[in-house]
C-alpha cells in the first residue's frame, strides 16, 4: 500500500524530489505545498518563481541545465525589452511569459492563486496536486546588512552577495493556507520535507499559521538540503554560515527541530548521524544528490522506504 | 525650403506613407498624428494596433511580409499560450509583447500614452515625432447586424465579415487631443491624410474635439485608400458598400467633403478626377499603390510636390 504524502518544496532541488516521488506514488497519494515567498510583481506580472519550476519539472518541460525555466525557451521578449530601455535583470523567457500573463489576468480577474495552479498544470498534464502554501501574499524580505531587500532583489539582482541578517515574511500572519493544504497535511501518512532552503522556501511556508501546528502533528521525514557543507543550488549554506551557525547537515536538522521524525542524510555526512540521532530524530542515509531523473527516482524511493520504516515503528511503540 | 507637414494615419497602408515622408522631409518637418481608436486592453496588456505599426515601420523593423508585428518575428509566447488554454486570436510575437508589456506597466504607473510612445520611439531611433491623436481613451465600435463589435474583435476575431451598420468612438466627445496635436496642425504647411481607412483610421483622429478644427484651418491634401475600387488591405471598401456607398475613390473625396484641398487619386482611377475636381477639390494623379520602399518615397515626393503646387496657387489666389 503506498504512504500518502504531502511534501513541502521551493524551487528547484524541491522541483526535483517532487518529480521522483510523482514517479513512485500514485498520483492521487501526492500532495505538493510550495513556498510563495518569492512570488513578485515584475513589470506588472505576477511572476511565481518555485510554484512554475514545480509545475514545468512535474510536466516534464523544465530546462534540465538550469533547474528553472522551460527547455527550449528563447529570449526575442527579453531582448527587444532592453533594446526598450526595459530592466533585464530578470529573465523572462517567451514561453515562460504566457504563465505569468495568464496568471495576471486571472488574478486581476479575481482568480486564486490556487485555482490558476490548478488550470496550469492540469492544462501540462500534472496528475498530482501542486497547491501554494496561501492565495495570500507573503512577500520574502531579506534583511541584510545593505538594509531589506525584496527576496528577488537579493536573489537575482544582487546574486545573493548581501549579508544576510534575518528574514521577514510580510503579512504572514494574516495569511490562510490555500485550500486543501492543512487536509492534505492531515490526511498524510507523512510529510516530506524536500530538499529546499530552510530559511526562504520551507521557512515560509511553516510560517503560514496553521501550517506548522498541522505537520506538527504527523510523522516527517526531511531530506537535506545541505551536502559537505554546500548546498547543491541556492543560497542556504551561506545563509547559516552569515547567521552564525555551521552549514552542516546536523545545523538543519537541529533547526527544523522537533517538527522532525527522520532525517535523510546524505552519503557523504554520514559521521554526522550520530550527532543527529542524539537529539531523537532517526537518520537515514541516501545518495541525495539529484543529477539525473534516476537519482530522483532513486532517492524518493529511499525517503519513502525510510518514512515506512519509521511508520512501522511507531505502530510499535 | 521643405515644408512642414502634419499627417493622420492609421495603420499599414497609413505606416508606408509617413515612412516616405520620413525620408524626403526632415525629421522636424513631419509629425505623424495615429489613430488609437483600435487600441484595446487584450490579457491585460494595453495593445496599441496603429501606434505600433508606425513606430515599427518608421523604425525599419517592421515585417515586409504583413506591413504590422516585425521582421523576425516567432511565436514562442503564443504557442505557449494557447497549450495552456489562452485566447490565441490576436497575436502577440515574442518581440512585440514587449511593446506591450512595457506601455501597460508605464500607463499603469500613471504615464500618458504620449509619453510612452515618445520613449519607444526615441529608444528605436525614430526621429519623427509621432503623437497618439488622444492620451484619453477612445474605443471604436463597430456597429454591425450581429450589434455592437469592439473593432478588434471585428477586425481580428470575425476577420470584417459582420456588415457594418455605422461607427461609434466611445467617449470621444470628452477627448482631448494629446499634447502637442493641435499645435503640429497648427504649424504645418500642409495637413497630410495617408492612405488610411476613411471610417476607422481618419475618422477617429478627426473626431476627437479641436481636430477637425485645426485640420479645416490648414491645407489639407489626401492619398486615396481606394484603388480600383478596392483598398490595398483592410476592410474600407466593403464597408463603404455596406453603407451604401460606391467604394470608388471619388466617393472617398467627397466622404472627406471640404476639408478637402487636394486629392491624390491613383492612375487607375484617373477617370474620375473631373467629377472629385467639380467639386472644388484639385486633383493630383500619381502611383500610390507602395510595394516597396522606393515606392513609398515617390508617393511622398508626388505628394509633397502636390501640396507644393497647391501652396502656390493658393499664394497666388
Amino acid at each position: 500500500m503506498a504512504l500518502k504524502v504531502a511534501a513541502l518544496a521551493g524551487g528547484v532541488g524541491g522541483a526535483k524530489m517532487l518529480d521522483g516521488l510523482a514517479h513512485v506514488l500514485p498520483a492521487d497519494h501526492l500532495t505538493a505545498i510550495v513556498n510563495t515567498g518569492d512570488d513578485f510583481d515584475h513589470l506588472g506580472l505576477r511572476v511565481c518563481p518555485d510554484l512554475d519550476t514545480v509545475v514545468y519539472t512535474l510536466s516534464g518541460v523544465s530546462n534540465p541545465d538550469t533547474g528553472w525555466g522551460r527547455q527550449g525557451e528563447t529570449w526575442q521578449f527579453m531582448n527587444t525589452l532592453k533594446s526598450l530601455g526595459g530592466p533585464g535583470w530578470f529573465q523572462l523567457g517567451d514561453q515562460d511569459l504566457a504563465m505569468h500573463v495568464l496568471r495576471t489576468e486571472a488574478l486581476n480577474g479575481g482568480a486564486s492563486l490556487s485555482q490558476v495552479v490548478r488550470k496550469f498544470r492540469e492544462m501540462m498534464g500534472v496528475a498530482v496536486e501542486v497547491l501554494p502554501m496561501t492565495d495570500d501574499r507573503v512577500p520574502t524580505i531579506v534583511e541584510t546588512d545593505e538594509g531589506d531587500l525584496d527576496f528577488q532583489i537579493y536573489f537575482v539582482a544582487r546574486r545573493c552577495e548581501p549579508k544576510v541578517t534575518g528574514f521577514r515574511f510580510e503579512g504572514v500572519e494574516q495569511s490562510r493556507p490555500a485550500p486543501g493544504v492543512v487536509e492534505a497535511i492531515g490526511q498524510a501518512d507523512v510529510v516530506i520535507f524536500c530538499p529546499s532552503n530552510p530559511w526562504v522556501s520551507l521557512g515560509p511556508i511553516l510560517a503560514v499559521p496553521g501550517i506548522r501546528e498541522a505537520v506538527a502533528a504527523r510523522p516527517v521525514v526531511a531530506v537535506t538540503p545541505l551536502v559537505g557543507g554546500k548546498a547543491i543550488k541556492g543560497p542556504a549554506a551561506k545563509m547559516y554560515i552569515e547567521l552564525g551557525f555551521n552549514p552542516e547537515a546536523s545545523t538543519v536538522a537541529e533547526h527544523l527541530g522537533e517538527l522532525l521524525d527522520m532525517f535523510v542524510l546524505d552519503e557523504v555526512d554520514r559521521e554526522q548521524a550520530s550527532a543527529i540521532e542524539s537529539r531523537g530524530v532517526r537518520v537515514r542515509v541516501a545518495q541525495t544528490v539529484m543529477q539525473t531523473p534516476e537519482d530522483r527516482v532513486q532517492l524518493a524511493e529511499e525517503v519513502l522506504e525510510g518514512a515506512s520504516h519509521l511508520l512501522s515503528m511507531e505502530v510499535k511503540a
